[in-house]
């Protein structure tokens, strides 16, 4: 355990080399009110456009791109006499560019705001702005020229990246309009992640993390199908474990690979997951056998967290086990569930390797039991979480998912948590994705197709390029961060319509 | 006449390359009061100083500098998982990081604050800024990190550029300890703008103009000696006079050699005063009888701006002729002086040249004649200027320069002047610099001396590391512009003390 190199170099050998494509704005746009939220509507010529003090242009490259970004400038009047000061700011939605990124002061680090501010000191000039950005809309604005001249805006365009090969995306037509576009905006948004890894966000965090590449990896199997990718971030995860074998939450990729010191109970587990779906999807045993020790370990690793009986122990700590964007949401049942999510599939790899399967499936069997035995309330029909017994949607679709539950018991008991709008919701397009994927379990086909249409479909109707990494449709320009300059609005665990729409709504 | 690509070949084949040299901040620095102003004093060990978000440090690199720079950081705490934001400030001198660049509303261009908001993605980053800076103190403020990571300066350094060739400084000590330091403060302002070209300002306007130029020239004759230089840049105004012949007031060098399209009456004239100080010191008889006719055809042009009577015309318009940062100074009689200096210059030229000087000579004594009929005040025994009949220490000045009055009555000229506290005012070295001239002409060594001493002596005092574009003795902090942020503090035309103490005080 610990640091693994061999299984490093493996996945290195496997990340794929970004496909650079260069793309120009498609028009000037400014930003307007539409049903009541701000959205951008197309405004003229941008090629050519003079900008004296103060003035700004905004940009629309037409779609979301991931990229880096270079504009020339000109100038008209005299010969420039001081030097140019401009910002430049990017964004994935339009309502980012209300916000004042001066007047920030949420919780998360200004320095995710995608703005820049620069000089130029001889004109013409070719800015060729350093860092990477994810967007679709920019804004420049000239803080300073002199009186004696204007900047004149020759060119602009973004050489985005993704590994993503667009000529391999399998082909989808439901023959239903919204499907299809649901399905589009989830390619768009997983094609956009797919970097060096598969990125939670291109926007932020930029970084792999664990329970963001499970879903990735199912909707990548149904599209573009970078399996090696999948694979190289396997061994990533597994090569990166700690001293007792743990694999982290979330890896950094540079200046190198290192795993981040943040271990979730979930996450951890989910490579069993990821690793079983990888299997599913390639037949890939030699994979799977390496990996496989990985897998087991995260399992025995998690026994700690169990008291006698197989109830696993709740804990107030912030983080212990992600779950969901809740911040009031007890963790307890869905960790209950979610381990027996993960014994199950541990329980397929090693039925698959040909190995003894007595002791994973003893844990499941006694795990199941003390979810029913400690976390059932007899009352209300309902699973619940902690000391204080909390009902939520996260402890019943996993405890469905994790089969403690099955059958029309199992779809009763996600009809009964949908009439107690008292509980506690879920509140992010990850957590909406198992539920989706609960209710299939159950076959409930039309109320799942239907949780698409609406909850991804509402992000659609908002003109929704890529789908979000938060999603309140009550508050569609809601953050938990306090501004949406910093929400990330191009996140792969939102990438669920694509999976669940190819795999079984063909 | 108009662009002349010979000179313009010639100038490039004269153009210095630039020395380099690394430097180190001296230590981190706080800012103090000091006699009831801002100023600058140790604070310890900058390497290795750890800084969390809203830190702040600021370095101390000993001296004036201008040149590139580069910082490098490295991180403590979680491996960073948010992008740093930095904003980076330069300052040639402490009073400047008084002052909020976002609150900065002068008339002058914002573009010239010194300051750069920069990121960094990936630590350990080595942070090479692109941009030149002139500055001894910089300021670093962490606007954001995380609440996972510090930044950690492990290493800062200025590669510092000058074309000035320091082992070929003549040598110079008075034994007296105030114009020793005087002559060096102003040497070190001279090295400082001997860049590509002659500079007026490395920090703004970082250009080449001719006012400039002549005062840094006969400074540089008697200290770097960097005599092809000079020749460099005197052929660069003759290669971009307009199409009339005309030498523009300052030069553009990037991104190719351009004049500018202001032009000066004064600054046009002083192409003259230049070529003969350039001929005096060196003896180079082929490249004054190569620029001879530029010099020429600048009286000549002069000429349209004089009356029947060999008066230069008043004129409104701003910037017609420049003399002093006085806004409310009246420049006829100025020009009239100026006029008179240059075609004394042109006479010298013309004679080493071995041609008539007739026409010169008729030209200087009739314009000679009119500013004794027309500018002198007999009442007052000053000479006035414009339609108001202003009374200035300039128009003094010039006609004594001009040779208009000579001999004991110029110096009982210039007393005169002392003595009247109600009139326009010099309020820049650069014509504080004529004002010890026309002394020195009138034979007034020691009240030159004492000029010397309270004036430029006064900018030591308050630590000047290099003399300064503007300096009120009254104010110091002042700034015509709205801000020392915005103000020049390394300006060649204010290098008097070298060129004075050198030639005249040995």
């Amino acid at each position: 355990m610990g640091r693994n190199e061999v299984f490093l170099e493996k996945a290195n050998g496997l990340l794929p080399k970004l496909r650079v494509q260069r793309v120009e704005p498609v028009c000037a746009a400014e930003l307007c009110q539409q049903n009541g939220r701000t959205a951008a509507k197309p405004a003229g010529v941008w090629q050519g456009r003079t900008l004296a003090k103060g003035d700004s242009i905004l940009l629309d490259f037409g779609n979301h791109w991931v990229g880096h970004v270079t504009l020339r400038f000109a100038s008209v009047g005299s010969h420039p006499d001081a030097p140019a000061w401009l910002r430049v700011q990017f964004a994935e939605r339009a309502c980012e560019l209300t916000e004042d990124p001066e007047a920030y002061t949420g919780w998360i680090s200004k320095g995710w705001i995608q703005q820049e501010q620069v000089h130029m000191d001889v004109l013409p000039a070719e800015l060729a702005l350093p860092r990477r950005y994810a967007f679709r809309y920019l804004r420049l604005e000239v803080l300073d020229v002199s009186g004696k001249y204007s900047l004149v805006l020759t060119d602009a365009w973004c050489d985005a990246t993704t590994s993503a090969d667009d000529s391999a995306l399998a082909p989808y037509a439901s023959g239903d309009g919204q499907l299809n576009k649901l399905d589009a905006i989830a390619g768009r948004t997983l094609r956009e992640c797919m970097q060096t890894v598969f990125e939670d966000g291109p926007k932020r965090d930029r970084r792999l993390w664990l329970g963001d590449l499970r879903m990735q990896a199912l909707a990548n199997y149904e599209t573009y199908r970078a399996n090696d990718l999948v694979k190289a971030c396997l061994y990533l995860f597994a090569g990166t474990a700690n001293e007792e074998g743990r694999v982290s939450a979330c890896l950094f990729l540079e200046p190198e690979i290192e795993a981040d010191d943040t271990f979730m109970f979930d996450y951890s587990l989910f490579f069993a997951a990821a690793l079983r779906d990888y299997m599913c999807a390639t037949g890939d045993m030699d994979a799977v056998r390496e990996l496989w020790p990985t897998a087991l370990r995260q399992t025995e690793l998690a026994e700690a967290d169990f008291d006698a009986n197989g109830l696993v122990r709740d804990r107030d700590q912030m983080g212990w086990c992600f779950v969901d964007w809740n911040l009031a949401l007890n963790k307890q049942a869905s960790a209950q569930g979610i381990t027996l999510y993960c014994l199950r599939a541990a329980i397929e790899l090693v039925r698959a390797l040909g190995e003894p399967d007595e002791v994973l499936r003893e844990s499941l069997a006694k795990k199941t039991a003390a979810a029913k035995a400690y976390l059932w309330d007899k009352k209300s029909r309902l699973f619940v979480s902690g000391a204080a017994r909390q009902v939520s949607w996260a402890s019943q679709v996993w405890m469905v998912l994790g089969g403690a539950v099955e059958g029309a018991e199992a779809a009763a008991l996600l009809e009964r948590i949908a009439e107690r709008p008292d509980t506690e919701a879920m509140v992010t397009p990850y957590m909406m994705h198992n539920y989706v994927d609960a209710l299939l379990a159950v076959g409930e086909r039309d109320k799942a197709l239907d949780v698409l249409r609406r909850y991804w479909g509402g992000m659609a109707d908002e003109g929704a390029d890529t789908f979000w990494e938060l999603y309140d449709p009550a508050d569609p320009d809601a953050s938990p961060y306090g501004g949406t300059i910093v929400n990330s609005y191009c996140h792969a665990w939102s990438c669920a319509p694509a999976y669940f729409l190819r795999k079984f709504y063909r």
